[in-house]
């Protein structure tokens, strides 16, 4: 059932390859196994779902199944191919024991417990051993490719909102604003939604992380959207507040305060400066205006394949920024029964500093409709 | 940190509560942790998330943080709360020490690898052993709470897509439709899609897995969409065939075959019967018409909280069927380059058969655009 032909992948995979082998030797693994979607595709630019790759020092192999078997001739055809009947671990095993490996890495992070357990039986004698979390680290660095297709992911998105806004009027509801914006998204090409949008007004704009609901827009009211496109499987990720009629004076004076926080933060932003850092200069914006209880999140995280995904921005982190990473950098501050706001862009970590891939306006006169 | 008030949760989750207490108890669990964002949510009716379930004998507890402070005292007043600072598995050590508990039961099916090593090492010196799939097994059977909600997702998925083929005209892409699809059910009340909707023609729709993308309506095409809602958490599944123009001739006689193969399964659906006979019945009359080997996967799935999750309604699984299980059926059959058909709905098991919550026609001239 293995197949291969056309030898050669695409340069931006084979770096990736090389990438991967380069850890793999480092950590001592003679045979690595990928198994979660987006780190399969990552690896290899296979599509497929539901699928395992196995990369050796010399060869790459697809478990795959019948559902897939024409997308793998066509997007990896230098890879060796197998097909599976029964269930994926069981075609992981014969692969591993006709291949005579005794040890094959897994990273933790991607695979459930229930998954690793029938994984471990199946490959015997082969035995998993835990990897570091190659794909995760790799992925934090973002390639030319990738950011053209986060940039165009970032279009899309806020050229949905400018579509969107100019629909917004009282009476509306926040349900009804997120279809729109959901529904602009698709139609400038978004395969989906990066996560679901984020619509929400006054008191519910409180809460983190508030749906939309069915509240209406009232003729004096303030709206948070956070919103994302999913574009060549990349996400985007952005948060605005937009006000109708009167901006309530204390929201006024939240918003100024949240957007200096996250300037400052995002003008800390350089490689070698660690994520915990850039976390605290926004955090003493915030906790200096007396706002520090009710920041109540992490200032940010990293953006790719995943809408969340390394580096943490976040108190908790002490690794350091390097050039190529993608963040997103949101401060946020919420006052409970009254209103929340939070401002976030995505953020390139450039040699030069921070490069904000993100455009759609900001201050707070381009924030009243 | 911990805070308990009013102290008797709604019947319905007071119910599911003593069916856990009862599998524990049948597993030898003196405690039970659920960590599985749609189980904690099935478990309590708590909707935050990154959250954790412990259920003990007699008190259940909410570990969780700042951000669904609220959500606690509004959906679990009559809970444990414990609200972290630092990560979750180290708040969970914390409460299993307090509460000195020597083993905790955990499903190794909603857990990652990673997660299940970070609680093993912070609830120490408790241990944590596998649990039975205690929250699928029950979140197999449906309650009338569940159903009602579940007909509800069903009706906006079907009264989008009637809006949505009002607006199908030649030219369009599949991924305007699919976005209009989604509008539509959004703007019906959905929170969101089950999964990402499928809008693919002829050819494309040879692919089981095909997404939407730039392809255009013909004057004569076949289009073939496979969507869901979500609504109240809970997913819609369906799947319909149409055409513009005429109808190939192969792909009209294939359209018959699998309807035929569709009805028969549902209607050798009733308790008892196991689920790969059920599949059978589909599957033999697809392969007496010589199609076999083009109905490349399984017949259904269970539906409710995740779009697939148990029964898997496949050659794979001798799983009895019982009264108030929810399966998509779903047969298929793929002719690459040609187009593909598959015709699905949504069908629950009564003591009397089967029960099709799904009601858009599916006929061959009801297809017709």
């Amino acid at each position: 059932m293995a197949r291969s032909n056309r030898k050669t992948p695409p340069p931006e995979i084979k770096e990736r390859i090389s990438r991967i082998r380069r850890a793999m030797s480092r950590a001592k693994l003679p045979a690595f196994l990928i198994t979660s979607h987006m780190d399969t595709f990552y690896a290899t630019g296979f599509t497929g779902e539901d699928s395992a790759i196995l990369v050796l020092p010399r060869a790459v192999h697809v478990i795959s199944d019948g559902r897939f078997d024409e997308a793998i001739d066509n997007e990896v055809p230098w890879a060796t191919k197998h097909l599976r009947k029964g269930v994926l671990s069981a075609e992981i095993g014969n692969v591993c024991r006709k291949l005579g490996l005794k040890r094959v890495g897994i990273q933790p992070e991607g695979m459930s417990l229930a998954t690793h357990q029938a994984i471990k039986k199946a490959i015997r004698p082969c035995r998993p051993v835990d990897a570091p979390p190659i794909t995760a680290t790799l992925r934090e660095i973002k390639s030319q490719q990738e950011l053209t297709i986060l940039r165009k992911s970032i279009r899309i998105a806020e050229e949905a909102m400018k579509a969107t806004l100019a629909t917004i009027e009282p009476g509306m509801k926040e349900i009804e604003a997120a279809a729109r914006l959901e529904f602009e998204m698709r139609h400038r090409g978004a395969s989906g939604v990066a996560f679901g949008t984020i619509c929400a007004t006054d008191g519910n704009a409180a809460h983190p992380h508030a749906h939309a609901g069915n509240r209406k827009f009232r003729k004096s009211c303030m709206i948070l959207f956070d919103w994302g496109a999913r574009f060549g499987f990349y996400c985007s990720d952005l948060t605005r507040v937009y006000f109708i009629g009167k901006i309530p004076p204390r929201i006024g004076d939240v918003y100024e305060i949240v957007l200096e926080a996250q300037l400052a933060a995002i003008d800390a932003i350089r490689p070698g400066r660690r994520c915990c850092d850039i976390d605290a200069v926004a955090r003493n914006v915030i906790t200096r205006a007396g706002y520090g209880e009710q920041f109540t999140h992490g200032l940010g995280h990293g953006l790719g394949l995943d809408v969340h995904e390394a580096p943490s921005l976040s108190w908790r982190s002490d690794k350091p920024l390097k050039e190529g990473m993608l963040v997103t950098v949101e401060p946020g501050i919420y006052l409970p029964g009254v209103g929340g706001v939070r401002i976030e862009d995505d953020v390139l970590v450039t040699s030069r500093g921070a490069k904000v891939l993100t455009s759609i306006g900001k201050d707070l006169d381009q924030a009243i409709l």
